[in-house]
């Protein structure tokens, strides 16, 4: 936008949009789209690149059909290609129809994609120079190519007849070269590029590695096929973050805003996983059941049964989630495991340790400090035992959800699964189970010919 | 870089680069230095800047003075800024003497800021324009200006003498104008500003709604002090979202990539949470001990103790880590608390629903498959009271522990702590112990005058 603005004008309009964004997650679809095209020109621009392919999908379906082929034609064909593919089958035929048909080449070539891999994330829209021509030409044919047909204003990209990318230039190059130089000699060719397929999670690690702004992607024959920014990659990180997150806490990924989705699409994101670790942990039912003779005699365990599994718990979400944040980041890759294991052994070993001097401690303090029903000391005579029964079972189940936490997520990554997969809840539940067994094998051991 | 490069040399010097990234962290201080020593001047530069600020402030220190000088003196201030803060206070001094006297007042300006504020982000080199030059005069001007001192190559700030940000121009733009126009003329007036003290998560939100590439930070007096640009803020993303999976994890954030941070550290860091979840877990000990005389009643409520607590564990780390990246993304408001609340309510009673009949299902398949010990039907005469305890405390463990890791996040947020300190293992924790009063309660309730 040119010119003079008034201040207080842009104010307003302001808040009028702020109004709405915070409105948005509670109006239905009619309304939405009515809402949206109360917006004035530049505000309706501005809200709707800020909302999620599925928003603008909605939109796109609710305006009417000028307005509709007007939005459409209006967008770059990435940003298009991911409201097609937010459609139901029925609206993206109605949406290509509206195309010119170059536009709509372009798009079937970008929606043959998996949206997660950088064809999926490019713009096709950027500047492409032939290395004969001299920086004069270039400039004049750059002016000439209009501005939303190039989304990148940066970089223009050298490419020969078989649209092989030889180099880039950016405009700032070709600002300060002689007008007379050959395109050639102006630009760098020592490119780092992105192979079509490369999975976006990888992308967004070139980016982060360097301090990149753009990347061009080329397919398996070295021919280029767009660009990548790294606006676009800030929403990768977010989304990928995001979907780590929701699978470390235990349920599937969420496919909008927290309070968008529908009710029942996050009880059925949260209830699968819930029930599979539900059915899992009533293996302790049957654990604990196994061990009923021990209880019987020595009633004082069962109140420790709690306090031990979980301490298996927390130090296995602590490593799961370590390990699974550092497989994302590219810190660990798959022959790492080992060292990990090393590592975590450790860990397992010096944790535990210190929870089992805590442990220790709570029942010399409580047997010194209370008495029992009948007014004796409160653990009784063996009061050393069962200490030393829960010291050792809380390094035991400490290490061991260590170990589990840990490993998980390499094991997951092995047989093709998400690694994120290895969720806090997983690893506490497995932890769970074992830890019961570890906690009444430490127990027979220690308190054989005393207690048991 | 310029002209023509052999591709097999290109090739080797990846190859070798590769080996050192993956050796990287296994080499000590002293070791690394030598290495990097070892590369050639591109490979190294590559290198260096895909480093964290800790390694490369490792690598100054461990440079010869001259090779020091160098380094520094080539590097951007902001990224300088990163280093220098990283470095013990001794070796700042060193570093701040080795530069000219603008850059170190650019430098220590940079370093009043918070690291995690936009102004801590910023770089502070960026083509600066006086509205009244005509865009000639603005390109010849740009062009003057060498390429260390202006990082960002896109854009141009137009300021009036008082520093005041009146508008942007892109090298694109004033290719495209007349060369007569006058700057303030062609300059875009509709600006998208970030404040100094700006918090880096509201600035990759800003970047993350709208597509931009970099975005010009001002003081509160409205004076220009910087660029923010979209690769920084790639970092940031994928930093802030690995503090919060830690925490998430129960873990305090580690301050390095997991192979490399140093084990005393890491044990640090984990040992805090997990000494407090585990005094915390042994409420459950005098919880359990306080139903002593119901359990002597009926033992068999023992065997449903561990999957009770759990079922609440797992559903609140769902709500909690939901809730939580939500409000990270800023989908969530303080004040939309009452909306999670009705949500998460009807979340909770619908999968614990679905649990509590999975329960009961247990219940009464055992109870007709299996004999106890002395050869009747397992769970007695009363199983179906005893399926319905345990339906009944799992919809109210599954209700409670939903809605504490629903809220605790708002909580915290409240009271002005992390909202990712609501880690899975806490809020375990937390529905573990009041799980056992909500068991014993039903129990109480359910089989009071026939097994109690």
């Amino acid at each position: 936008m040119t010119g003079q603005l008034d201040d207080s004008t842009i104010y307003e309009a302001r808040v009028a949009l702020d109004d709405l964004r915070d409105a948005w997650s509670l109006l239905d679809p009619e309304e939405r789209a009515e809402a949206f095209r109360s917006l004035k020109a530049a505000e309706a621009e501005e809200f709707f690149e800020s909302l999620s392919a599925l928003d603008q999908a909605q939109i796109v379906l609710g305006l009417p059909d000028i307005e509709r082929k007007l939005w459409v034609r209006s967008m770059a064909p990435d940003d298009l290609a991911d409201v097609v593919q937010a459609l139901p089958d029925e609206g993206r035929a109605s949406v290509l129809a509206l195309l010119d048909e170059p536009t709509r080449k372009e798009l079937v070539a970008l929606l043959a994609y998996e949206e997660d891999e950088a064809g999926g994330l490019m713009n096709t829209r950027y500047g492409r120079l032939r290395p004969e021509m001299s920086v004069d030409e270039a400039i004049t044919y750059l002016r000439k190519q209009t501005p939303e047909r190039v989304e990148s204003i940066y970089y223009a990209y050298v490419l020969d007849q078989q649209s092989q990318l030889l180099g880039v230039v950016s405009f700032r190059q070709l600002i300060m070269a002689k007008g007379s130089a050959k395109v050639a000699e102006v630009m760098t060719m020592d490119l780092v590029t992105v192979p079509d397929e490369m999975d976006q999670e990888a992308v967004s690690r070139l980016f982060a590695q360097h301090s990149y702004l753009s990347l061009p992607v080329v397919d398996a024959q070295g021919r280029m096929k767009g660009v990548v920014t790294a606006d676009d990659i800030v929403d990768v990180v977010r989304e990928e973050a995001t979907e780590d997150i929701q699978k470390i806490g235990g349920s599937a990924a969420l496919e909008a805003p927290y309070l968008e989705v529908r009710f029942l699409d996050m009880i059925k994101a949260r209830a699968v996983w819930l029930v599979v670790l539900f059915l899992g942990s009533m293996l302790t039912i049957s654990a604990i059941r196994t061990f009923e003779g021990q209880l019987a005699k020595a009633s004082v365990l069962t109140a420790f049964i709690a306090m031990i599994i979980s301490s298996g718990g927390n130090c296995g979400s602590q490593a799961s989630t370590l390990v699974i944040r550092a497989m994302a980041l590219g810190e660990l890759k798959m022959r790492d495991w080992w060292r990990v294991f090393v590592r975590e052994a450790s860990a397992g070993l010096v944790l535990g340790g210190i929870l089992a001097a805590l442990g220790m401690l709570r029942v010399v303090i409580w047997h010194h400090s209370f008495e029992d029903s009948s007014g004796e000391p409160f653990y009784g005579d063996h009061y050393i035992l069962i200490g030393l029964t829960v010291a050792g079972s809380v390094i035991g189940v400490a290490l061991w959800g260590t170990l589990v936490g840990a490993l998980l997520p390499f094991f997951l990554k092995r047989v093709g699964l998400d690694p994120a997969s290895a969720s806090a809840p997983l690893v506490a539940t497995l932890s769970d189970v074992t830890g019961i067994l570890i906690f009444f094998s430490v127990a027979s051991t220690v308190l054989s010919g005393t207690l048991l």
